[in-house]
């Protein structure tokens, strides 16, 4: 089978590389998925430089979050054949792919390809941080990198529950979109003061919340968004550049600043909780109250370009992988 | 009377004034206290900076925390003329300061009045962000600036819990002193590995939750020593410089940073539970369960000079003001 894989960490297009190997044997309580379309996002990026919270074991195939269908059952398990499935694993890239059994969500009749091998990191991250930045009706959020696939879905779902979001990009053309999504103002970044325009576009009461996934000075000038008792959460690292801290502010304006990680907040939940968020979060996805943009798909084959596309700058969609087809 | 006072704000030996003003009269639901003896903490001289998280009305007396006299009661009051008083205000390096009289604590009968002078703010902070941090018996924690007055009431309150204490230093002469208050380890962060004493202090453990006075590269290497959901409470920025956060450190290891402010947290509290905290704290002070070190006394004409002594490094003590002498 084809798989893309990486032998040591670096730059993803230095490193990254199209193999042959054999098709895995599932162990039991394990199903062999065979793949449809896998999604690429930036943890995929940081775990092939060698910067995820999980370390790669080398030689190691990339990705991971993808959908497709049943193709064996371990001993033990009994699903159809052909059943739609959405997972994660440490390695998605690839023709056919061995994950535990109950580790797999069922995918719906309804849900495309596209919608499916996205629905599961970047949704759920979106809900867990409006979760933990506990925000009602009215408040006002801030979301640094505004265009990305993530930023889309806490716009969407912030929006649904009357939560006032405030976004920042480094393109006047990508604000449009982010309004008739429901973001309540669009900051470019690079020519706008956010302070002022957070100011302005809250009134004076400035942001209770806000997820940063670029760091360096924009997340300093974030904090600086911040309301008495604010909290920021981190997430991403886009920059490659240290949060310059100011622990004044930290201290007279009770700031807290957290990291959040899927894998982190989800193994926190208790069964009963991740049971009842799932389906929530694929319902919004079927019925389109959340929408999943794509904006190219290439096949295991393309990969470096399916890399170079996705780094490139003024992307409105998704890169997907096109596996099996 | 006598007072000390700023007319602009600044560096304190540059703007402090010795000056005579009217003894004020008490409003009513205030006493007049006749001070006896004043504390200098940090947070006088950020006061007198201008970096405070509240800003002087020039001219402004400086100064927060002190004990005295009742001198005089307001219309409503009635308190006994010569009761020994505990209290905080904005500018209490004078002879005379009016307070709120439900604001003042009564001074314990043994109680000296230096030990009085300086048994609100730091003990109290070290009080709640011990509270704050949610650490249990066996657990460690890590300080910079260990060799502080309030870092000796964390070590001490810290150990008579059976939390182990690893704290920075600048100077390995201050090391012994901190490790007969109860300290488990105290690493010279000029000459020692942050990350490597704490491994070895924890065996491999690492830190729950660290305090951090200081700021800049060192709050950084502070983080650094946290383990999993470690937390790092932020309460001063001695160094003036901000703390280079790295956020994929704060994503993986699911880290907090938070400010922490005496003022913000103790007006959280219910009244009952701030009833039930400053006795505790009074007790400990008084039967020396909690011993403060007091290292020089001066005038309040004195004060460049007692400005100068408390600014200097190696210093193992408070400095404090006696007024009214």
């Amino acid at each position: 089978m084809k798989a893309v894989q990486f032998k040591k960490t670096g730059v993803p297009t230095d490193v990254l590389t199209v193999v042959d190997l054999p098709i895995p044997s599932p162990a039991p309580g394990e199903i062999r998925v065979k793949v449809s379309k896998a999604n690429i996002i930036p943890a995929d990026i940081m775990f092939i430089q060698g910067m995820y919270g999980i370390q790669p074991e080398l030689p190691q195939i990339g990705g991971f979050e993808a959908t497709g269908t049943v193709d064996a059952c371990g001993e033990g398990v009994e699903m159809p054949e052909g059943a739609g499935v959405i997972f994660t694993a440490t390695g998605t890239w690839t023709e056919y792919v061995c994950v535990a059994a109950n580790s797999v969500i069922p995918k719906p009749p309804t849900m495309s390809d596209e919608v499916a091998c996205q629905a599961f990191v970047n949704p759920l991250t979106a809900y867990g941080m409006l979760i933990e930045a506990d925000l009602e009706e009215g408040d006002y959020l801030l979301i640094t990198a505004a265009a990305s696939a993530f930023s889309k879905f806490v716009i969407q779902i912030a929006a649904s529950r009357g939560i006032n979001v405030i976004g920042t990009v480094r393109r006047d053309e990508q604000k449009q979109a982010l309004l008739d999504l429901g973001a309540t103002a669009i900051i470019n970044e690079k020519t706008e003061s956010i302070y002022k325009s957070v100011k302005a576009a809250t009134n004076g009461e400035m942001v209770k919340a806000a997820f940063d996934a670029v760091g360096g000075d924009l997340g300093d000038k974030v904090i600086n968004a911040l309301q008495i008792n604010g909290k920021m959460l981190v997430y991403g690292l886009l920059s490659l550049k240290p949060i310059p801290l100011n622990s004044g502010l930290l201290i007279f304006k009770n700031i807290t600043v957290k990291g959040f990680w899927l894998t982190t907040w989800f193994t926190s939940l208790s069964g009963d909780e991740r049971r009842s968020i799932v389906p929530k979060i694929l319902g919004m996805l079927t019925s389109e109250t959340l929408k999943a943009d794509v904006e190219a798909t290439y096949t295991l084959d393309q990969i470096i370009d399916a890399i170079k596309h996705m780094e490139a700058p003024g992307r409105s969609g998704k890169i997907l992988l096109d596996i099996n087809a």
